[in-house]
């Protein structure tokens, strides 16, 4: 398996964040790990927390959250709505940590199929201020980021 | 009644749209005609046209969906997610004209009570770059806005 490095930009006009990465497996495959909760409760965020899916309804209008565990003790809850499910092509959610109730991010994820059986993931995600955005990436979702997609490039592998 | 002046200014800096305009309701009576299906549909959006509600679920996590007719002919339709409910203070939902599936809007509604039994609505609207909220902007959205909270300035005086 190769590397594959994870590209996280601020923009400098908009206050949205572009995560940009790679992955060895089809759309389909990249796809089926963000709508499948057992999929996904298995990849997302760092490694020191574990992922409980709390409610998972994955279609457009529907809606999700999770909590996140450290040792058996939930530290951090999330939740959102899936404003739309496109399949293997795009899926537009909305974001929330409870802990900071009224800051909302709007992410659109779009699968693009590569040569190769490939897929570029690219996720935008916005939110009404700079502040706000600023904030975000200075929080660490670096680490729950680049530790998540390299667990969803182990799960991608072992499931091929 | 007093005539209220609707405020729908674009930022200079994000690409939002502030919409601000006062209601002669308390934030209860105002709230409600945003979460009712049967208030909702009689006041929103321009005088030319008339609303069907066709998807509902005014609660956190929930979703909704309607058409606007003319001359009993559908001429367009409207999806989003209620990504928070919180009863008499805010709503935040995803905003999409079925026309532009890939423009997707973050709205987010604040009721805030005035004086005299009066309510200040704010409505703040994310989208995820310039140009698309300008052709927002451009697009007679306006005389939508104007002429619902006219209707809904109605239905207040009349529902009290």
């Amino acid at each position: 398996m190769s590397e594959h490095e994870t590209r996280i930009e601020a923009d400098e006009k908009v206050p949205t964040i572009e995560i940009v990465r790679e992955f060895d497996a089809a759309p389909e495959r990249v796809f089926r790990a963000h709508v499948d909760p057992e999929l996904y409760a298995q990849w997302v965020g760092p490694r020191s927390l574990s992922t409980r899916i709390t409610r998972w309804d994955a279609r457009t209008g529907g809606e999700w959250a999770f909590a996140n565990d450290r040792d058996g003790e939930e530290i951090a809850t999330f939740y959102g709505s899936f404003h739309e499910v496109r399949p293997n092509e795009r899926i537009v959610w909305t974001f929330t940590y409870e802990g900071h109730p009224d800051v909302v991010a709007l992410e659109t994820l779009t699968f693009e199929a590569l040569e190769g059986g490939r897929t570029r993931l690219r996720t935008l995600s916005v939110v009404g201020d700079f502040e706000t955005r600023d904030g975000i990436m200075a929080s660490g979702m670096d680490t729950g980021v680049n530790e998540g997609y390299d667990k969803l490039d182990e799960l991608l592998a072992k499931d091929s």
